[in-house]
């Protein structure tokens, strides 16, 4: 999408087609640069250090991570010992998995000596699906934001989203903010409510930053604000991204995202989550008990970093010193709380059988 | 309650009873000080500025204010517009009003040259009376901790709370935290889930500062984290403040609160709201539609204030520039999410037949 009068994707091979080139989220929204990755190693970095983050871009980022481990060693236990590295990075996206699972079922058949040019065109492909599909799926939320306008008449049609499911967060479109820029370009009168997105704040950081470069418009609140919005009439329809979606529709998302569902639940604000079908976990069905949930750093919610009044960036600490923090990075909102899933099939129930009309086969 | 080895209360007369000092609260947990209160003005700025914070404090700190007021000039004119001036400090906590108004009834049949004995005298009733109901609130929701102990039969009572409404907030014990000092006190083995309340961060910086300076087992985590938590059965039961309960218990308390209500309510969790009987607003029916939600500077959420790696507090931008940004201070908790109101009479439901058995003639 576009970063001032340019189109950005997030991820892009070098002109000599011999490493990528990401741009650097950890920076974000202080500075726009970008970081180039030349080797496995560091695309496992750049996932772990959150430089990309996202599950469909973790996903772009661990195949190109393939493909530059078959430029050093094409082998076999090379690629194994890739696989299990770049595995390791993060433990919920399950699209993690999928594209390097993808990679190895491409690779397995290729000669070692082809081994890099055939990875390449394969983290290629994954890239340039990731981008139609998203592109698909915002056309499929389009038709339920342009429902919700139409059910409220007049006005603007105020959105709200937790953390970054935007193009930022994958190649090209985002999941969550697809359909708002569907929406946007279709000129409808919209106004986004961002969740800051505690505690890393890729709301208020990346949804802010991408939403303004776009010219969206929208409004920045903390996580605790948008109960109190729903009550008061002030958010039409919520649209969240995933991490992981449980076959029977249960949703893994950011920390936060259980919350605002029971929110709109409670104020009969319809709760969207926009998903690509590799977000699907149709090996779980149970999401609350089944899903593991990520522990991160106690820094990550006792400091914060942002731009110092000297322009710099600088990170303070928030809490008294030796404070004891813990750092949970998703939760669970069970499908009952879940309006509909926006995929690149369509729209369907956030239920086994709504999952299985649209993905013969697939479900449970 | 402690800091270090010594017993302090938020508020209280200097030597020559000519000025207070309260703890700056603005300062903490990065450094503790004091600041003088001279005036009737500072007494608002202190309120403002959230020098002082939270119901009762702001209450007791507005009574001081008319009783500096009369020091200057104890006219009923004079009055009458430190009476204003002081209301429009914030307006949402009830018991500015309520304090107000009693100074008001207090000193209306003085003569003027009595006027700053009786306003201090009156000032210093209502904070011993505010200690004196805040340690029968830990007395009254230590038996609800005990029994919640009871009912897990082993290991640790997990509270979760929200915001500071510790002795900070109050002249001494808390509301909310005055039952955990209790029960702390009591030996009961328990440990308390502190949500950092975006965006001014009470709980990272004020109660886990007090219940670190005090002793009490605690761990920081976002705001986001607590739904999480409660699916996890990793909450016993939820413990909050209030700012102002309506006549038939809807509790408006800082922004989030009904977010965490409402987790609660959907894993069977314990939410009890801790208020003295001056936070109950009788004027009030329902408090969804009725009680003004207090909008504050976008200043507070785009910013941050810690503590840098060279000692110093620094201030930090964590929104893209001229990113628009709303900031709501409360929200408000539909009684049916409320398990039970702990007051310094008892403890009863969150129903107006439930406040009306414990306060007769009152209800509606």
């Amino acid at each position: 999408m576009r970063v001032g009068d340019r189109h950005f994707r997030t991820i892009w091979e070098t002109d000599d087609g011999l490493a990528v080139e990401v741009i650097d989220q950890t920076r974000l929204p202080h500075a726009f640069e970008t970081a180039r990755l030349r080797s496995m190693q560091d695309a496992a970095h750049a996932i772990k250090a959150m430089i990309v983050r996202g599950a469909p871009l973790i996903g772009a980022t661990a195949a190109y991570g393939v493909a530059l481990q078959t430029r050093a060693d094409a082998s076999d236990a090379a690629l194994a010992s890739a696989y299990d590295a770049l595995l390791a990075t993060r433990p919920t996206a399950v699209n993690l998995r999928w594209a390097l699972d993808r990679m190895r079922a491409a690779l397995r058949p290729v000669p070692l000596v082809d081994r890099f040019a055939a990875a390449r065109a394969e983290a290629r492909r994954i890239c340039d699906e990731d981008a139609a599909t998203n592109e698909t799926i915002g056309d499929n939320g389009l038709a339920l934001l342009s429902a919700g306008f139409a059910r409220k008449g007049s006005g603007r049609l105020n959105v709200l989203t937790h953390c970054n499911a935007g193009w930022l967060a994958c190649v090209d479109w985002g999941t969550a903010l697809a359909p708002i820029y569907k929406a946007h370009e279709a000129g409808l009168p919209l106004h986004v409510w961002v969740d800051e997105t505690r505690p890393r704040n890729q709301g208020a950081s990346l949804t802010a930053w991408e939403l303004g470069q776009h010219g969206v418009p929208h409004t920045v609140i903390v996580d605790n604000a948008g109960g109190h919005l729903m009550q008061r009439g002030e958010v039409d329809l919520c649209v969240v991204g995933a991490d992981r979606v449980s076959a029977r529709g249960d949703v893994c998302n950011k920390i936060g995202t259980y919350l605002k569902a029971l929110a709109a639940h409670d104020n009969r604000v319809p709760f969207y989550v926009a998903l690509p079908s590799s977000t699907i976990d149709w090996t779980i069905e149970d999401g609350v008990n089944e899903i593991p949930i990520e522990r991160r750093a106690a820094d990550e919610v006792a400091k914060v970093t942002g731009k110092a009044a000297d322009g710099s960036l600088q990170t303070v600490s928030i809490v008294p010193e030796g404070t004891p923090v813990a750092n949970y990075g998703f939760d669970v909102t069970p499908a009952r709380y879940v309006t509909a899933l926006v995929t690149e099939r369509g729209v369907c129930k956030a239920t086994a059988d709504g999952l299985a009309a649209l993905f013969p086969g697939k479900g449970i």
